[in-house]
């Protein structure tokens, strides 16, 4: 199979054991409470520790080098620049201070030079040559450590995996990760939330999916009752305890009950739904690509396409706002500029991963979709131009999320949803600069 | 596989043909606008035509036979009549009037004796021996004759079936069954919502999964690919125009299509949302349905009871407020006690399902799982055993449903709430009385 939110965090199958109790001991997150609305909402962003500090990082200034690049809009249209730039503008007033969707940045190339290939082989944790991204700070370290902890001791909790596999999951390195993509959590409780689930669900693609015991064969009975955990029975009384019982027997769904379990105690009802229906896209995605693997069938691009925007990091960006502390509306999230921008957002960062996953998928067993091999085989062009291509098409999505984001922004100055939109974007950001640094499980091919 | 939301329907693969224009010129529903929180919503409930009328039917009396009958409430116990006397009485105020969620009905056997087999063998068209339902009235015969008429010219418009399969799209009579499930429908345009999404799900199911052409191989593609027909794709220019091409390519994707252009025409985001994750969960259950299928696999009956609260009826009442013109604002609609209420009465209605369709899918090539089966062969007992405890199974869900309705509409007295409740009841009995009125489908097995 291709990769899903990515995998590792190597689990196993380990005698029951109820996570019930602890979860049962947490208290209420501190600042949870806090709405968006509140108009200090701002001030705990990108605050000491975790402002964006590089020199050539444009975030906090105003739609410069943007304003001066084509970026394809609705229907692939181009904005001219200064369209563009009223978009990027945005909304002013209490709570748009920090808004800034205009952020730059591509590697070693100039702004304004997007997806242009530079000259000279990428060094080891370089950036893809040519992928528009921005550039995040460091993730502050004594937060990393503290999650680090924390998650560790969850995984021991839920028996997640054996002693022998803790050097696969220290480099699945999903603390940094986790605290690069949430920067404005309150606490580190609230990052904990993420964490869990980001765990778990790569728990369920490895074991049920991937290398680590996974098949294409009798998936869409495993991944239906994982979903369960997230999405409960409700039955008679003879046969809900059976159905209680399985949630304990395998180390997926110990990671999704626990996880989960966590994460409707911080959201409200409707984050829980969407968080539910998002995952239901997940586990339809995968048995796409499970489909195509059991036929030995390479699809056409869009189709590749189609699928990986459900085999998609989705709900990772889409708890944002639980993971911040507030709640973006129902209503406000169900609207179709708020769904595309969330599908632009979250199909390019899905293909960041098919991009850094690469070299990794090829060295593996059996053939991974991934866009670079689709594109190669469907088009009939070389393993290097497949994979330049598939770098333009991410830069595309990335293009048009931007300029999506701005203009729903500008169309919507409510504070929640500029909040959200720029978490979605922190969540994009913090997803590049993991994948960049992950040298323990990530290598560029040798194309330049 | 076993029985999705019911088959039939047959559609073909003819020449693309854009529905679009069509969809566009229809007018804005007439009644959609109107608010649940109208103190007038109650009157066009149950007016005239659509009163249930019958001798024996105690819709509107409150809690008669149903303060007398233990009723299993959450987790299994059993209410006593007294406090479920109290629940049941529910809210009174404005729009409160028309609530009665004690309805009670048994076939051929008087109220508190539910589930205990009556002698003598049932006719053709008599309900199961010993089911607990509700009878309605006939739908109104001038409207159902309007939406056969109406639902065959859009089959024909979007080319969903050849012309000598027409006797098979009379006899699974769905312009008979929406107007009987959707009593509450201010217009032949409402009902037409619901038409339209059954109708294309009966396609998908038959083409995909079911007799029609279906198979378990290569299921999670074509599913996924025709999900998106509900889910839009958003990807870059040059890869959209196949996506949107694929959408008119067979006849489920462009009932899909065609029919959910109409129906967020009418619904609001967060309907539509709420519609995409619903079904996004039934594609999670015929996948699941189909890996056992593949691996000859028969499940546990808990595992059984889990893949069916997937491959379920759910999407079917759950949109009973955009058919009804009304919004079940989403914050309500998520909250637990409500997800619960919906899934112990999608989860009933079902196995209502599995108990008519048990012969008709018997004399069907290779075996289908539905619940008899499944607990004969997992609890070592005879086919009437199993047959027989399946309606016992289906008795305990609809009071489980029954009770915790009732439980929620007390607890939040809010019209729109109670609006929502009664029309998932409504779909309930509606669903009841098509499946034992369509003789041309159903047939009941020789166990009485």
């Amino acid at each position: 199979m291709g990769s899903g939110p990515d995998r590792s965090a190597p689990p196993t199958v380990g005698p029951k054991r109820d996570g019930t109790a602890a979860a049962a001991r947490r208290s209420p997150l501190p600042g949870a409470e806090a709405t968006a609305d509140d108009p200090s909402w701002p001030v705990p962003l990108h605050r000491g520790r975790f402002s964006h500090a590089r020199g050539h990082e444009l975030r906090d200034t105003a739609g410069v080098a943007a304003a001066t690049a084509p970026v394809p809009a609705r229907g692939g249209a181009v904005m001219s620049g200064t369209v563009l730039e009223q978009l990027l503008r945005g909304p002013s007033g209490i709570g748009t201070a920090g808004l800034n969707l205009t952020r730059r940045q591509v590697a070693e190339v100039p702004a304004g030079a997007v997806a242009q290939v530079p000259s000279g082989k990428p060094k080891s944790g370089d950036p893809v040559p040519g992928l528009y991204f921005h550039p995040v700070a460091e993730p502050d370290a004594e937060r990393v450590a503290e999650v680090n902890r924390r998650i560790k001791l969850w995984a021991e909790e839920i028996e997640l995996y054996p002693p022998d596999w803790e050097d696969q999951f220290d480099g699945f390195s999903v603390s940094r990760y986790m605290v690069a993509c949430h920067p404005d959590a309150p606490s580190v409780d609230h990052v904990m939330l993420a964490t869990r689930l980001m765990v778990a669900e790569n728990a369920v693609d490895d074991c049920y999916c991937e290398d680590l015991g996974g098949s294409p064969v009798g998936l869409g009975s495993r991944l239906l009752l994982a979903h369960t955990a997230l999405d409960p029975v409700h039955t008679t009384a003879e046969y809900q305890g059976g159905w209680q019982e399985s949630l304990l027997s395998d180390a997926p769904r110990r990671a999704y009950r626990s996880a989960m379990e966590h994460f409707t105690g911080a959201a409200t009802a409707s984050q829980a739904d969407r968080f539910r229906h998002d995952m239901a896209r997940l586990h339809l995605g995968y048995l796409a690509e499970a489909a195509w693997d059991q036929e030995g069938h390479v699809p056409e691009v869009w189709e590749y396409l189609s699928m990986r925007q459900f085999n998609n990091f989705r709900p990772c960006p889409t708890i944002t706002d639980t993971v911040g502390g507030y709640e973006l509306p129902a209503d406000l999230h169900a609207r179709p500029a708020m769904q595309r921008v969330i599908a632009l957002a979250s199909n390019a960062t899905t293909i960041v991963n098919d991009l850094y996953s690469y070299t990794k998928e090829l060295a593996s067993p059996g053939r991974h979709l991934n866009l670079p091999v689709v594109i190669s085989e469907r088009e009939a062009v070389g393993d290097r131009d497949g994979y330049l291509k598939a770098v333009e098409v991410h830069n595309e999505l990335m293009h048009a999320f931007e300029a999506e984001a701005a203009a729903l922004a500008a169309a919507t100055p409510v504070p929640v949803v500029v909040r959200f939109l720029r978490g979605v974007a922190a969540w994009v950001d913090g997803n590049h600069y993991w994948h960049q640094t992950n040298t323990y499980r990530y290598s560029l091919p040798d194309f330049w």
